[in-house]
């Protein structure tokens, strides 16, 4: 899956050895717990020198933890950020109820997105009941410009957003996609067949603050060939129901950030 | 508290700026969800021109979030490692219990330290139930020379540890450490006050793997003023009792790293 490229390519030369860092330790989650250093070097693209030089200094920080057969994991200094961070952004119970209910309506993985600058981002998620189902990540950022959830973040940002993704991608059609936009706008879902990834579809609803804002997305995803006409009648009504309840509800002490 | 230093004060040029920005992301925890630009100029010692480039590269990269008020927090970026760091360093479930019932038993804060090159870390914390008491945090290094916990893992670890420590800090007398870890080697146990920190004391056990060797330590740590003759007694001998049964019934997963 197509993550929103790594983060070394977008900074310039005097912060770039922080980003060579995080992209080093982006390879590490909970489906990737060891990494070799051949594996490093090949996704990272990072010469192995440097890879290693990386590696070693965010050992020596508790970041990494050198397994002494070439591979690595993550260190245990993360544990300092770990009740933090989930604290800071997860959602309120009241909306993962509501999450966890929609999972039992369609069976398809739930996911509440964030914009993040130029990329979306899942700050919750329950997974589906089937075995073949959507496997986003949360904390991950995945483009703006593609899929369900993506669109409804998009109808609620600025022009100047549109505008910058055009300068990062001049092959947009951005006269198509404003009017895509405002049509999802007004419309109050989207529903998206591979747009994203090739297979996978998503039907999503904005999730609004007490004064209007589009605050965050919230989608159901799932393989395309689940996603028939028929049913995605049905997650539009669901998805968009509770939407608007996460909406009455609040999303929790993450609102404070968005 | 003291830490072990400022990352940026360990590590070479090539490398300073990965260094400075986990000093500065290591000023976020539970206890400071938000930090000021002045608070992060004052403790990282940074001149305010490159806290801020270091603020904005980890902004880009999700890991802070600017809130617009010259104050900053932890970004959602964070949440891609929380499953896993959590998976992987957390301890078991059964530890987890025999922990809750030490604090029960004795009604401070019990830890669970393990040796990370020079530093010690505590992996799993369960909090004491006075209103002071000890607030050591998880994931973050503290001194090895010093408190039970650190003698403890001391007691475990060859003696090219010791020679580095003694490198890092000459004035170390590093006979008498030397003779003191090995009697607390012998004793099975250690008793600190106001080593780490004027007035907060400790006992701690060692948690021996299968083939005998020290995983990690068990601690107690409190006020000094709690630390009674004979509370102690009681102590170290719940301690023990405790350390053991966890190395019985193993520390989880996290074994793999130690």
């Amino acid at each position: 899956m197509a993550e929103a490229g790594l983060a070394a390519d977008k900074v310039d030369g005097g912060v770039r050895s922080i980003a060579r860092a995080v992209d080093v330790l982006r390879l590490f989650d909970v489906d990737h717990p060891r990494r070799t250093l051949r594996e490093i070097v090949a996704l990272t693209d990072l010469p192995k020198t440097t890879a290693v030089r990386v590696l070693a200094t965010l050992d020596a920080l508790g970041l990494i933890v050198d397994l002494r057969d070439s591979s690595y994991s993550l260190g245990a200094g993360f544990l300092r950020w770990v009740d933090l961070a989930g604290s800071l952004w997860e959602v309120g119970a009241d909306t993962r109820r509501v999450m966890t209910r929609l999972v039992d309506t369609c069976g398809e993985t739930v996911n509440v997105y964030i914009r993040r600058d130029l990329s979306r981002v899942s700050i919750a998620q329950v997974e589906g009941t089937a075995t073949v189902r959507s496997v986003v990540k949360t904390g991950v950022p995945y483009p703006l410009e593609t899929g369900a959830a993506g669109k409804i973040l998009l109808g609620g940002a600025s022009e100047s957003v549109l505008r910058q993704l055009h300068e990062r991608r001049p092959d947009l059609d951005l006269d198509s996609l404003c009017r895509e936009v405002l049509g999802i706008r007004q419309a109050g879902y989207a529903v998206t067949h591979g747009e994203r990834e090739l297979g996978a579809s998503a039907v999503a609803a904005p999730i609004l603050s007490a004064d209007g804002r589009v605050l965050a997305a919230l989608s159901i995803g799932g393989p395309t060939s689940r996603f028939t006409a028929d049913r995605v009648v049905r997650y539009v009504d669901a998805v968009t129901e509770s939407a608007a309840e996460i909406g009455s509800i609040g999303l929790g002490s993450v609102e404070a950030f968005l």
